[in-house]
């Protein structure tokens, strides 16, 4: 929403790991494109943003959204939860019937909360992948199960994704991630997902340690990410093997963290799952300030203040300009 | 430089902890005064941000500053390192002969350098002391000294600053810490801080891992401080206790965490020091989303974008605004 975020390097000589961090933080960088999107407000409060493409189909649901050059609100007249939800969804599902947005091709029938921040009250929940569309924050759980291999030396276990899942099949992602859903805490979908994944025992999750969160601000062909995972870290010994349950992993690979360094800039590797373990290499310090010449602006693209980035709506809402173009009726 | 960092909070009935991160980044949070404070302009960059009350002064200096009404720029005239960084210093020697600034009476002798970022090659160096008046980026090293203790479980080591330190006398502060001066790498800061401030003999010290950087834009009477901690973890030994060599500590103290979480809320605690002990805690899993409901907003807190905070310079410069009445020649 702001100029302030977009990045002038007039040096592009800049490290690998940059250039990643550059990449899941696309949107981030663009200055959040405040020249095309606009808030998406709910109660009067800003939720998310919306693309041209995402406005241009919900001018035709007068009845559901009210959209003006400068904003799109949900109709104030939805008082609740329940009602909010419903209405949305209704929305949804005929976008989805028409075919309108590739994101909606991946309809998961499992939803997240639309909060105006992370620890406030939802206030409405929306089908995890529809949430793209909105500029919704979501949130994940991912764990690093990592090794201290007597000859190897630190290694980190990854996983090849399915070739079969809705988003970024057959890439490698590490060993064990889910988003927050509806009605599932932060810790309980660690351990459900630990379970599900990669079969780690209880025993074993009890040496789990919450190592903190990143925040990224991605955008893809399907819309809009601005996404926080919350980390952990699970020190796992060196005869566990894991073995996934739900059919959505393809393998497991334990890798020493050089090659998992490298990895991380292969075009199959998940782009979105990059901050978590680069967070992994930097506080377990395989990079450092003296090997990472843009450590300092490295760190702080893995935590951009997502929490903060929306409360601007009410200066932007007042503001007089030109983008009438979009609200294509 | 945005009202997008502004803070509004509905519901003052926030977390303890989230009100030292409130704290510790009140600059930040207040959207860096943009009412009121103007760019400080070297070489076409933006590097700091200055005050009004050191704008009345800076006016005085015609040949050294321009001084407008949207900016504040050194003489372009100045091409090179050491001739900047002499003007500057002429200057900033006067200024505190006058008494002008509480900053300046605590001049150090030792110098940080000034860039557009951080790794980029420097346009001048000040006396440390004087960087607080110029909004410029400060750069330190931290080293969180922790002991597993069979009884007491996870213990941090505290120092008590001396009584006669010109900066936060008699403050509880973490064990090792120093700026990162002139001609001093980040490691070799490290290693210089641990053997003269705890006497850390080397063997000990190939423990030490590095584990992050903080970040954050805290406000004081002398000025604005704009800061990067390089942070490093140390597991030290049972039997080892750290002994002072450079007489700036008072004390050494053994805490176990809960403690240490405690000490932090006590006005006894330097407020620059707080973003190291709650990184070191957060990445230790004491404090986690199970206990801490402002923990996304925290930890965006503790990295906030300083590194491109400044970056938008050029749009600033070319804004009409009725600031002029600062300009108080």
């Amino acid at each position: 929403m702001s100029v302030f975020c977009k990045m002038s390097l007039e040096n592009q000589n800049i490290s690998r790991l940059m250039k990643l961090a550059q990449k899941f933080n696309c949107f981030y960088l663009s200055g959040l494109k405040s020249d095309e999107c606009i808030p998406f407000i709910v109660e009067g409060f800003q939720v998310g943003l919306v693309k041209p493409d995402v406005i241009k189909q919900l001018v035709r649901f007068p009845e559901v959204f009210k959209v003006t050059p400068v904003f799109v609100e949900l109709n104030p007249a939805f008082r609740e939860y329940e009602e909010r939800t419903n209405k949305v969804n209704d929305v949804l599902k005929q976008l989805r019937c028409e075919g309108k947005f590739i994101a909606l091709k991946g309809w998961r029938d499992e939803c997240y909360e639309v909060r105006r921040e992370f620890n406030t009250e939802s206030l409405l929940r929306m089908d995890r992948s529809a949430t793209c569309l909105f500029g919704i924050r979501n949130y994940g759980v991912d764990i690093n199960g990592y090794v201290k291999h007597p000859n190897l030396g630190l290694c980190i276990w990854m996983q090849q994704r399915s070739a079969t899942k809705q988003t970024w099949p057959g890439k490698w992602d590490n060993i064990i991630s889910g988003g927050l859903s509806v009605g599932h805490g932060i810790l309980e979908t660690a351990h459900k997902e630990a379970m599900e994944e990669a079969s780690v025992p209880p025993e074993l999750m009890k040496n789990l340690i919450s190592a903190g969160c990143v925040s990224f601000y991605f955008e893809s062909e399907r819309g809009l990410f601005p996404n926080t995972e919350f980390v952990y870290d699970l020190e796992l010994p060196l005869d566990f093997v894991p073995q996934n349950q739900d059919g959505e992993v393809e393998k497991f690979e334990l890798l020493p963290v050089t090659q998992c360094v490298e990895r991380l800039f292969s075009p199959d590797f998940k782009t979105t799952s990059i901050p978590v373990i680069l967070d992994f290499l930097i506080r377990h310090g395989l990079v450092s300030p003296e090997n990472e010449p843009y450590y300092t602006r490295i760190i702080e693209l893995l935590h951009v203040p997502l929490q903060m980035i929306y409360n601007n709506h009410k200066k932007k809402t007042n503001k007089e300009n030109g983008q009438s173009n979009f609200i294509d009726t």
